[in-house]
């Protein structure tokens, strides 16, 4: 058989929630999980079989971590090209692979791909100086946000131009880096497709969540969305045909707007599983950790149909011990086990289930 | 607050396939997982922050695990009563604790203790010599099977007598030791009742599972039983007097026999997630292994709602791969990540989810 068996050594590079969560489906599978990552303070190293602390670039390090792995994924998208490359050298699998991670790591490139496969964004233009900057507010009606090509998440790397007169302003505070510029899209409300896609091409998708950000970060993901059927199928359609231009294998996650007329705009997609998909253990019959684990060893997908109502709320910041007054019989609470809450850092995730 | 917050750590003595399905579920609600146990080939030992490796008598590797564990519980019924004499000597609670377990691994005990409290079980008798076997065998009609006070698992430790030209084959079988005779029970088929009780005395129960067993070993669990609603009401009914008999805490399985009437006896309790409850993470809202956690860390307990029928069979034996061929969209196949099979070995278990 060419799918990976049981008692085969997954390899996961980061050691963050995502990490964290994938391990534990792998290990309900029978996989051995190893985790790569810079701190053993991560949450992912407490629920492996072996945790590699090493920084990114110790080539020494990533050698004996890819003989010891016969996959490896990754929990984020960030993860530097070069210790993808590494351990492909090394002959170890890497999935998904390098292709959707560079396209993922710029935003230029990211926005020009999704153009490319016929996917809709807002508008965007390549912001290289000041210059560029001034002359495409003036195209785009004098607003519009302000994102660094590398590096940003969780509304980080990022600025919001409400008029001509912000942009030295803006420009300076992302640093005189290359950025894009998104024309503001008035949009009604925010979804996400998540989709999985096998080694052997196997496609599924969950029910699109609404999506509702505060200060950045995602606050929650409710289902159903509110948004007409012909608009969550439009969403999930693109983020399909996203994962097979990209030759993906594993989950991915797809932003859209959705504006007042129910046309749709993405936004971003992740390369990984999703935090507006944390839903999906209470909420269907396949959560995405399994399921991306399943199409990274190509094993058939599992049923993705909802069979609740449900909403996600993340524990942000706080305490540690933030969301554990909500748990009744009708919620879950996830916690990721991180011993210090700091503003804005996501300590876990509890999903209210509304039985039909 | 007095439940056991996130971030605390469970000790869970025993590294074994429950174990394993525990320290997994424990480390979603965000706990570190301690494994006590003999070898670190045990199937826990690999999803878990620490393994402590050591026989059940170290009192110095005792002494180690209870100070490192905020919260200590059981995998299996036969961990000898002085470990967990010394674990709670040091101040670490054990839930459930010593009541429980010392009435469970002697079988005169575990049926007196159903009879005090009500539970019909299947005649049966104390059986010191085979004087008391041959006069025994004459009450119960000439047949019943003779079975060892202490340490028999999966059929281990039994023998069934056909006529009492058998008894003497039987005493010797069994190695002179204390035993019990059960009268053979003409029943139509078997259930079993699986209830968790909270610190704080909340009880939840899952629907009985009908279970059909295999050279003495569970080979699967069909949801629904077939058996009436009386039959069913009766069975969930006894387990919870059972559990609140015993001042239990945590998850604990009560097998019955179902007659053609209707009516049951009861076989035996396990205090401890149970194999026949193996279904209920695809088939209910909450699973065994997660509201075992709940409930010994006194969080309130997660709704037991079947949403689906379900069958669960157990993959014994055979080779370490087997059951894979059968994964489909409609199946979750859990193994056990065991390197070796050995005929009756569990290697796993597959739930193949009937969507209503």
């Amino acid at each position: 058989m060419t799918l990976l068996p049981p008692g085969s050594t997954l390899g996961i590079l980061g050691g963050g929630q995502l990490g964290r969560l994938i391990a534990l489906e792998a290990a309900r599978l029978g996989f051995d999980v190893h985790v790569y990552t810079q701190s053993s303070r991560d949450p992912a190293t407490r629920v492996c079989a072996r945790s590699h602390i090493a920084p990114w670039d110790d080539r020494e390090a990533l050698a004996f971590f890819s003989a010891a792995c016969d996959l490896v994924t990754l929990e984020f998208e960030n993860v530097p090209v070069a210790t993808v490359e590494a351990v492909e050298a090394y002959g170890t699998p890497v999935r998904p692979g390098l292709f959707a991670l560079t396209i993922t790591q710029d935003r230029a490139v990211e926005k020009a791909f999704l153009n490319d496969v016929g996917i809709r964004t807002v508008d965007w233009a390549i912001i290289d100086n000041l210059d560029d900057l001034q002359a495409k507010l003036e195209a785009f009606g004098g607003q519009g946000i302000l994102k660094r090509r590398r590096d940003g998440y969780d509304g980080k790397g990022q600025a919001r131009i409400k008029s001509p007169d912000d942009a030295a302003t803006a420009w300076d505070a992302l640093g005189d880096k290359p950025c894009i510029l998104e024309a503001f899209a008035p949009f009604a409300f925010e979804i996400s497709a998540i989709v999985a896609r096998s080694l052997s091409g196997e496609l599924a998708s969950w029910d699109p969540p609404r999506n509702e950000h505060e200060n950045g970060i995602l606050a929650r993901s409710i289902l159903p969305s509110g948004a007409s059927a012909e608009t969550e199928a439009k969403a999930v359609a693109a983020a399909r045909k996203l994962a097979e231009g990209l030759d993906y294998v594993g989950v991915l996650a797809l932003e859209f707007f959705v504006m007042d007329d129910g046309s749709i705009r993405a936004n971003e997609f992740a390369p990984r599983v999703h935090n507006s998909g944390h839903w999906t253990p209470e909420g269907s019959y396949t959560c995405q950790f399994e399921q991306h684990v399943r199409a990274i060893t190509d094993w058939p997908l599992g049923d993705t149909t909802r069979h609740s109502d449900v909403v996600m709320e993340n524990i942000i910041g706080e305490d540690v011990f933030a969301g554990l007054h909500k748990v009744d019989a009708h919620t879950r609470l996830t916690h990721y086990g991180k011993r210090e809450a700091r503003p804005g850092r996501k300590m876990g995730h509890i999903v209210t289930r509304k039985t039909p």
